[in-house]
């Protein structure tokens, strides 16, 4: 069996090509069988009755607005259990990053790395200074707030933004931990927290700080819905933060910003919401799994992650690159290749929570890729080695 | 029969709510029944077989990333014939206005009014300078472009905005007009032209200037799609320009900011051109029908409208605002009230184009009401003028 695939796609961005875009470039029998690890996506929500409303309303829903973003945000908030003016509404969490760079980020930023490539690519886009914290894989790439908070300290940087749980590591610090370092930056312009992975992280005691950061002064909390929902196509997401900054960001951002599906799902959570607390903790239960099994295939470092995904990296000799290739055209199976994340390299992979039968699939598929890829390299290296001795002569 | 409604909702806001928050509002066998004469929406696209395809796959479409804005632009633009360098999409016109202001509208802006209220409340939400250009209703809103060019100079306005057709009243200016405007605007830092309704203007020769706008020094079209295409929902628009406006507009929009289902729409409209002319050339007829029809109707003024909606003036004893709630409460027909528009007042409705059906049911509904409104105006009027007559004593 072989995907006929274009690779050419991977060449075109920084950014990886759309789950979509790739599948149109496959014959339809191949496009249905290829299984997406790359975008972390809730497989178990929306719930099917949902979805069934969603297509028999489906001609309403897209011929008639939505409702401006705040009273959506009102909607949100009662949900969440947060006030309401404390919420704004975006067009995925990408439009709240967007907007926060060009509202709040006047000259600098400080963030660990690796991470979510906006955090890096969007400041430096716009011409600001970007200092970078280097999450170490020595340390499983957990984060020692004190000493990034000194970091933030020593680069004079006006702005900080963290990950918790770390994309694309799944690294994750506890609320204390967060607080804390609030607390030790409680004079910066902003801090940012990035919670958008947040759901996935815990059964129980889910570290968010979007109930603090309300009253806090200077804190913003950002978080994709889409990753939650399992919707990224909607793009949706929201901001939570004092009521001064939601106020000032509520104020400039296009006021009709969500789009009508976007806001059905929304008046729909309440309704769903013990759907949605099941479907979070066969994710967990799915990365547990994931996890475990990844610990078992020969030659990769697993790091412990509390996300929908987990982090790894290849033997020295395989390239994640090729890896992915591999995985895409002899395996039907699409994973995230970490090579373009600053902080990161083409050594690390990142792969999806996926379900049982999914990751069994990938476990196997791994094996077998790495174990080619090990002896390619090993031929490789010593075809290498033997020509370099050809071509340059022992003296 | 009775709709019975909460029309608190129309003191919320400056803009009128939702079709849908106000559908919610009613009991489901009443919600079914209500037309919408306020939202202008195309009723004959997409297609059946489109809107099928859609609720077929979903649950795909939501799933999943669309892709960045730069290859959807592309899609667009080829079909469009237009040059992908020149075109830049964004979440709904609303968010093309929104940066249009923030990145480009540095102090000033002059517009002719009553407009679409962004043009005149955007700017003004920023704390830039407004300057208004009165269209007349002697003269049909018809604009004056000499007039309005000598008005840019007089209030030395560093930016101007027209929508062709103006919105709400559907005065349409030719090619050649826009193009002299933009000729004796040279000079400014930017001239925006809202072609949002432009594709119901004429069957033959819409007076776009899209194509001209590629190699325009300082001109941007801006585009919603959601009126051409029936879907409002969606929230997608674009604007067109030369490379380098479009460049630094791209260049700071989110990337990732149209949805999925947007995304899909734009792929399948080469394969759907000839259902979506036909849809335009229908809505057409149904505008021109209208207009006939209204102009039966005692006591109201109705002025051209080469868009997709006719706007009409009160009879002076009837509020427009009394107007729409009887047209609601006891007709289950939803018109668009034009008091809370700069340059308008509550004397003035817009009215969608329907189908035939739904304009005869509305030309009866208003005949009734206006009636109805007339009597009880010419009562008010005696009792409060013999009740006038009480208190003030003749001296």
């Amino acid at each position: 069996m072989s995907f006929d695939i274009d690779l050419s796609l991977f060449n075109r961005k920084a950014h990886n090509p759309s789950f979509g875009s790739l599948r149109r470039t496959l014959k339809p029998e191949m496009a249905a069988k290829l299984i997406d690890f790359c975008v972390p996506v809730n497989p178990y929500f929306p719930t099917q009755a949902m979805l069934q409303s969603y297509k028999d309303d489906l001609e309403n829903i897209l011929k008639y607005y939505p409702d401006q973003n705040e009273p959506i945000a009102e909607t949100l908030a009662r949900v969440m259990g947060l006030n309401s003016d404390a919420v704004v509404m975006a067009n995925g969490s990408t439009e709240a990053i967007t907007w926060i760079d060009h509202l709040f980020i006047k000259e600098s930023i400080a963030t660990p790395i690796p991470t979510f490539g906006r955090w890096t690519d969007q400041p430096l886009e716009t011409g600001k200074r970007l200092e970078v914290f280097l999450r170490l894989p020595e340390n499983n790439f957990a984060l020692n707030t004190a000493e990034f908070a000194a970091f933030v300290r020593k680069t004079r940087s006006r702005t900080a933004a963290i990950c918790n749980p770390n994309n694309p590591t799944g690294a994750l610090l506890s609320k204390e931990e967060v607080l804390d370092l609030c607390r030790d930056l409680a004079d910066l312009d902003l801090v940012i927290v990035d919670e958008s992975f947040i759901d996935f992280s815990e059964i129980e005691g889910v570290p968010t700080i979007a109930k603090e950061a309300q009253s806090l002064k200077n804190v913003i909390v950002v978080k994709s819905l889409g990753k939650n929902f399992g919707m990224h196509g909607l793009r949706f997401g929201y901001t939570v933060s004092n009521p001064r900054i939601a106020g000032a960001l509520r104020h400039k951002l296009p006021h009709w910003n969500v789009n009508a599906i976007g806001e059905r799902v929304i008046q729909d959570l309440e309704a769903n919401a013990a759907a949605y607390e099941a479907s979070r903790r066969q994710v967990i239960a799915d990365r547990q799994y994931l996890f475990g099994q990844l610990q078992k295939v020969e030659g990769i470092r697993v790091f412990p992650s509390k996300a929908n995904f987990v982090f790894f990296r290849c033997p020295d000799i395989v390239s994640g690159a090729r890896l992915r290739d591999l995985l895409i055209e002899k395996e039907g199976l699409f994973v995230r290749e970490c090579g373009n994340k600053v902080g990161s390299s083409s050594q690390y992979v990142r792969v999806a929570a996926n379900p049982r039968p999914h990751t069994d699939r990938l476990i196997g598929a791994l094996e077998r890729s790495i174990k080619r890829l090990t002896v390619e390299g090993a031929l490789a290296a010593s075809v290498g080695s033997s020509h370099s001795q050809q071509s340059v002569p022992s003296i």
